[in-house]
């Protein structure tokens, strides 16, 4: 794949404007943390490792705005506002989207910077912020690589696989999730197909994850949502296979809305379900789906798309971005230490060694 | 409800334009076949019931361009000529879609007064056929307002109810079926609210359904189809209503593609799924719905709506028009004769004594 989706270029935030997409491949720069915050909201700039990258690429935005004493200040006032400043800039970012836990998990890590160098001065700080920002973008390189290892062995020879949403390239910085494990099959010479459900209301399938597919040259067939049962009852789907916006330490995930409604068709039809994410996705603070806030969006969505509407303007609309998969609709997750399965809640700790990242 | 979907005015088809609506309240005059044909294929007309009463209208305007001897003629050979042309409109009706069997019901319903009638003249058997074709469009309106009055039977007070499509006022003559029971149940002072699926790729929920319902008073919210698991998962889904395009003799049953998604999920959740439909939408010359012909059409559906494109043209689409829900995930059939519920092949024979309504 050679499909940048977000990167830190020159003191900025160039990001391609994912609601072009496929019409027009448009990029968006961003020099200030409010563009980014604003790109953030309006999906631009979507999924949850994507996310996680351009929370802490934010951080560098902001604190470009602070003006303490000179950089090269120790004066422990200077270091203190400017420890406030990354604090108000990181709650601002923290706003912008509710439910994937990547952001807040990569708002945590740059926090934990300025707080574990008490004795660093302003500008030793921003060295280091810039460095974890760019850790944090080279390692979601690394660990969709690996998990798309992992995952590949899931795939059986002349598969057909269903996915939704885009849990791909566009939603990570280069190799995805869900779309990671397929790119990784088909590297390593195996044959498959793969279905995409369009993912009403914004279309993230159609317009993202086609688009990726048809240039990786992958054999793939668009379906409408409501589609899918009747694809599984003819024994067309062997596996399907999502990304994660947030995962319980129970294993409960939640993901693009319809990801639950595959899960209850894929155990009706006793097909594997598969979430591929990394570890930066989950939040062991919670012990299940319940607890985690699921973003409520504009009824706008679902009353048009691209400017023409598609139902009366006065008709109630609900319009929830994410739903919860429970754990025992779940085969596997599989992410970038290993494949987890059942039982989640001892292997999901077993697997990450009881450390919970966002305080890492 | 006040709505004529369609009507026999003047010596032609007056009908709904409802690829128009909800933007616009156009009607079609169709004074030939050919335009009738036209407008079934593009779903100007749709719905099961009111597909059968196009259909008998079909084959009156067929015949007017029935060029014999003069009406009065009990000519054997004209009669056979007008024979042959009555069988030849119907064939060419028949081949506009394939699944709703009202369609066929009707058409084999019109062949069969000529076939009753062999000494009757041309203008005799004109005379029977308009007769014929005026009594299945005013058997729609009985037959719906008695399945709504047994169907809101169904209905608990503060209920909250979720449908697909549309299966309303636009389905059938005037009052529907799925709706046709909500509407009855609005009669008797029931309170409730209901969900309306939106129905990709042509949004007959969004369209049609949110407009009717809201123009009846109805308290409705609109879903899109992916949100129904979660929506049934909250608590918030005490019933499921849908219409049927085709009812086999042990009662799995064609719908609307999504449909079947939805039996599934209410099983899951343990809600009661319940059609919606007339003795006219059953086959009980099939056993099983894996009989039942699936209309698949055209990839465009998919790829955009009014005019707006949705995913990379080049992509593969599937879009089959319906799919079939397995007797075992519905609750109940609501029929004008009843209600009929497990185990269906048994009940169904019982309820409409082994009479086979297309040999009627």
């Amino acid at each position: 794949m050679s499909i940048q989706t977000i990167s830190w270029v020159n003191g900025h935030v160039k990001l391609i404007d994912q609601t072009k997409l496929p019409g027009k491949l448009v990029y968006i720069h961003c020099r200030d943390v409010k563009t980014l915050w604003q790109a953030i909201r309006r999906l631009s700039v979507r999924g949850a490792p994507a996310l996680g990258v351009a929370a802490a690429f934010g951080v560098l935005l902001g604190i470009k705005s602070f003006s303490g004493s000179g950089s090269r200040s120790r004066n422990r006032n200077d270091r203190k506002h400017f420890s406030k400043h990354v604090d108000q800039i990181s709650d601002y970012i923290a706003a912008s989207r509710p439910t994937a836990v990547n952001l807040f998990n990569a708002l945590a890590r740059m926090k934990q910077v300025v707080h574990r160098h008490p004795d660093a001065s302003v500008g030793g700080l921003r060295n280091l912020l810039k460095k974890e920002a760019l850790a944090i973008y080279e390692e979601d390189r690394k660990l969709c690589r690996r998990m798309g290892t992992f995952g590949a062995r899931l795939i059986p020879s002349g598969a057909n696989l269903l996915t939704i949403c885009n849990a791909g390239a566009l939603a990570a910085v280069d190799y995805g999730t869900a779309l990671g494990v397929m790119y990784s099959a088909k590297a390593k010479g195996k044959k498959f197909q793969v279905y995409a459900c369009e993912t009403r209301p914004l279309l993230q399938g159609a317009r993202l994850t086609v688009w990726e597919l048809l240039r990786s040259g992958i054999d793939t067939t668009l379906i409408c949502d409501n589609m899918a049962a009747t694809l599984m009852k003819q024994g067309k789907v062997d596996g399907v296979f999502t990304g994660a916006d947030r995962i319980a330490a129970n294993g409960d995930t939640a993901n693009k809305i319809g990801t639950y409604n595959l899960a209850v068709l894929a155990k009706h039809h006793r097909i594997p379900f598969y979430v591929v994410a990394p570890r930066s996705s989950f939040d062991l603070s919670i012990k299940n789906g319940r607890q985690i806030p699921i973003e409520q969006r504009s009824k706008e969505e679902v009353l048009g798309f691209g400017g023409c509407p598609t139902a009366p303007r006065q008709v109630k609309v609900y319009n929830p971005a994410f739903d919860v998969t429970d754990n025992r609709l779940i085969a596997a997750i599989v992410t970038e230490k290993g494949i987890i399965r059942q039982p989640f809640v001892k292997n999901i700790k077993r697997v990450f060694e009881r450390r919970n990242h966002s305080g890492e």
